[in-house]
């Protein structure tokens, strides 16, 4: 009997281990870090491919040059042969009489090599894998959009919906990163620039993945850090609210971000350093031991990420 | 009179600089070019979607491993949910009725998430994709084969499609290809590791695209490079025939081939030298000079490419 017993706990103990691995698997973030992950990996190979569709399309039409992946690849689906090409088709891609006048006729009068049959099927086949990858990305983008506004409504209402994934994605779960402080969740993304800058002296770096965020990208060079910064320290609070109190409260934090970032456009812009001569920063002494040891051939290159 | 003329002249000329163009457009290398690079990067972006797949896969699966992208994709395409999966179907796919039971098995009793309908779409869509490229990728293998075959039919009897389409591209055109001496065409793609070899003194690569031929890839160690230079030597006799006299003369070079290949394999194994007690070759002199300053730190690096 007793044996039979011992069997019994082990089963038991068994699927306890079992259903604990399961409630680890069932967050929906980690669907969601698969889903960015793959949709910034896709996008990578799109681009990829849209250059070497341009590149094979310009040995049959060099005169034609689209910077539309979507266009290119429809238009090498309808315009690849001098003969038998159709105007309605070229329009209903381009949506405009003029210009696609202007492409059939540089498609009569090409210069560019015609192709044989076997090129075609090729040609077409990559085409229709550059608009199979459009359609993936957004596939992937629209559950990108969903998932993120489920699990971080208030990151995402301070950023957008692929940001806040690719925050997410960099630090590995929301326990992780809602536990982040500001200045950590600044730099996400940044890595590399950061183990540069403590191992060789490069300059610092003053945002990793917010630098997609336009309100930093698009401000002036001196304005960037001190804007990365306040977005970092809200963001920092929004995915408390997400993670832990479940609260929406990011509308009060993005009027707070708007005001941190008006006062930053009204200051007077900061006078220029020279790298050879910086001033010490007041308040804050630099550990000047540290950064002598630390500069190697004083290599500071311009680091963005 | 003398205006008109002179505007007939300027007409004629421009017209025979199209031509001109037209004509150096002409040639199906340019195709074949574009075409092998389309699949090698292709056939990257494959890879990374599979690696991709087979990670997000992982999280309802965990116990389900696969080797093949395209059984791992079907699989994933029929085999998404816990509920409705149809025993059938996994047996169109995995073809071993014993195996298609346990995989139906495993996916009962997994311990993985159950997805909810959008995670599902974006898995479903991603999976798609990953079929796609493997369907474009076929294609294009196919459009390489024909004109390989066309373009460089001695180059492609001696290794095979892909390889003499890969050279192709590296050297840029069929006359720059086939004016190459053996040493460069058997190094052909390992120039990083060439000017490595020159700049710093690491160990001179001994192939490049030519590793790919399993002829050399599975040969032991100390034979391949006397191998890769075999196959470059005939190799470079090919390219002449196939761009030069454009006559079929493979099959003679092929039996010189493996005659000096089997001559290889029957010769003594080299004897081991240890790299700080470097015997001189007998005949050719060592540059000793030129080494010495080149060796910065005695650094030697194993280099395959």
């Amino acid at each position: 009997m007793e044996k039979r017993s011992f069997e019994q706990i082990r089963d038991k103990m068994l699927k306890s281990a079992k259903e604990g691995i399961k409630s680890a698997y069932s967050n929906e973030e980690y669907a969601l870090i698969q889903a960015i992950n793959a949709y910034l990996e896709t996008s990578k190979s799109y681009n990829l491919s849209y250059e070497r569709l341009s590149e094979w399309y310009g040995i049959y039409f060099p005169e034609i040059r689209l910077n539309n992946p979507k266009v290119l690849a429809d238009l090498a689906l309808v315009m690849n042969s001098k003969d038998g090409i159709d105007k309605d088709e070229i329009n209903k891609i381009i949506n405009d009489e003029q210009k696609s006048e202007s492409l059939y006729k540089k498609a009569q009068e090409t210069i560019g090599r015609s192709m044989n049959e076997n090129e075609k099927k090729a040609l077409i086949s990559f085409a229709n894998l550059s608009n199979d990858m459009n359609r993936s990305l957004n596939e992937l983008e629209e559950y990108i959009k969903l998932a993120a506004n489920e699990i971080l409504p208030n990151t995402t209402y301070l950023t957008d919906e692929k940001i806040a994934a690719e925050m997410l994605a960099k630090a590995g779960s929301m326990e992780r990163l809602s536990s982040m402080p500001a200045s950590t969740i600044q730099l996400l993304g940044a890595e590399k620039a950061l183990f540069k800058h403590i191992k060789f002296g490069s300059k610092p770096p003053k945002y990793g993945v917010l630098f997609k965020m336009a309100a930093i990208s698009n401000a002036p060079r001196d304005q960037r850090g001190r804007i990365a910064r306040i977005y970092a320290t809200k963001i920092s609070i929004a995915l408390k609210g997400d993670y832990f109190t479940k609260k929406f409260i990011a509308e009060r934090l993005k009027e707070d971000l708007e005001k941190g970032i008006k006062r930053i456009k009204e200051s007077p812009p900061r006078e220029k350093k020279r790298s050879d001569d910086r001033p010490q920063r007041h308040g804050r002494p630099q550990r000047q031991g540290r950064q002598d040891g630390m500069n190697r051939g004083n290599r500071r290159p311009r680091q963005r990420y």
